[in-house]
């Protein structure tokens, strides 16, 4: 399955935004991609640097936004993941992962189930935790495990996926360094951040692909200085081993995919036929105190 | 917390085993070891290449064995991580870590819960598995996730050590190569090994010890070759970042874990405050059918 990871930078407008992205795709599937992964929120800004209601306003258009994504899959005979601001009712808004197939068809959506929030990252004020479960989507190239940037950090979320006959695990994200943060510890995170996927690769026997952004964006509300992304997308095979890397700029990567190479990784290492169900429940809680609460 | 690692070799029987041992241990402590841990089974070879009901004999001696590693710890006062082959009952066996305290008191132990099986790994028929669950143990040295092996390839058992307040996830282990294997997969093998661990450090903002067998151990039987034990035994920090790593020969790794980063750690990235543990329930189950079967 060959497979195109675009990583680009914000533009400065949508329009603008949209047109680099449909001559990245135009070019991958000339290439011969067939499924093409965008990064996280790849119409706009990674807008939650600072709450203002008034951002809600970018949700507006996302029948539009589907639409137009649903065109440009079928003009060029690729699945597509992309990644929008969903509006599902006034007030209820949700960060949404939308697959299309070759045929422009809706195959699946996913809603961003780990919603983080922390200094430039306010995304529990914009996005409301999904409720559509950790449930793959099933296109004409496999069954894709379509996940969303703060997830990468949760096994629970790569083992239900594959749990639910995920063939492979991906994820659109926007993650990158605050520049006042030191070298060495810059390091550890992207370090840190690729590692932890690479974990769940080798966990449950799966591909992944992880599509970051890259480039500087401002913190227009002047709080923060704001965060540059740090590219860095990549895609490896189920034992963890790097397929392809990006670097920290803008790029087109172009990678095969064998899903059939989980079925001899698996056959070597069986996890899941050693899987102690009948000791998992205390993952259903938040926490196993000491003092013998059982408050979940 | 100053903590050592021995990596070792067996040498032929368990009383130069023990010797050899004893020696690493006594220069451990004199070096300001707080903490010790030793490969799994360290006491013999890995006997589960092949499989034979005389070697259950190997578990004759639990209670004697318990005693002496008890009185090593004393000896050096330091807490000690041991790896024994317990006998429970006739026909009932396990592969069980015993912590003892700086005072030679039994702080907990761990039966491994996980068990592998696969050709020269026969541990299926030696070791029933583990009914104590994931509970860390105490100790004068802070809570200690002590998982074995097998367990190191499993998400969950990490999580649940930290649910139930693990400071450090611990595993003594036995794994290596075939001499056969191609030069890229044992790479691919060991990488993956060491990246799925590094995983749940990350996942869990915990540091991690594993403590792996060196050297070569013939398949007495004759069936198989053998197996190559691969060394690399590690410690990393909460952002799965190396502390210390081993080569493939004998090594005493001594490394400074600092507990209390973690808590810096987990305050930039509060993965335990966004599980969600409303739609974790398909971890329960061994795989969610597309048939729509609810069996688990």
């Amino acid at each position: 399955m060959k497979t195109a990871l675009i990583q680009q930078r914000y533009t400065g407008t949508k329009e603008s935004m949209r047109e680099a992205t449909l001559q990245r795709i135009a070019k991958a599937a000339k290439a011969g991609a067939e499924l093409v992964v965008l990064q996280e929120l790849h119409q706009g800004p990674y807008f939650c640097q600072f709450e203002s209601t008034d951002l809600f306003d970018l949700a507006e258009s996302y029948e539009e936004d589907v639409a137009f994504w649903a065109k440009t899959a079928q003009k060029h005979g690729v699945v597509l993941v992309s990644s929008l601001f969903e509006k599902r009712a006034p007030g209820l808004y949700h960060n949404t992962a939308v697959v299309f197939d070759k045929d422009g068809s809706i195959a699946g959506r996913y809603r961003k189930m780990h919603i983080p929030d922390d200094p430039g990252f306010y995304e529990k004020f914009y996005f409301t935790p999904g409720d559509l479960g950790f449930t793959p989507v099933d296109t004409s190239v496999g069954r894709l495990g379509v996940l969303v940037c703060w997830d990468q950090w949760y096994p629970e979320a790569a083992r239900l996926m594959a749990l639910a006959g995920a063939q492979v695990l991906i994820y659109p994200t926007a993650i990158g360094w605050f520049d006042d943060d030191p070298n060495d510890e810059k390091a550890r995170q992207l370090e840190a951040w690729i590692t932890v996927q690479r974990g769940h690769a080798v966990a449950n026997g799966l591909p992944l692909i992880a599509v970051n952004r890259a480039g500087f964006e401002k913190d227009e509300s002047g709080v923060l200085k704001g965060i540059r992304f740090w590219g860095n997308s990549f895609a490896c095979g189920p034992q963890g081993e790097f397929l392809a890397r990006a670097g920290e700029e803008e790029e087109i990567l172009l990678v095969e995919i064998d899903l059939k190479r989980s079925e001899t990784v698996r056959r070597w290492w069986p996890f899941l036929r050693d899987r102690r169900i009948d000791a998992y429940g205390g993952l259903l809680r938040r926490f196993i105190d000491q003092s013998g609460q059982t408050t979940t």
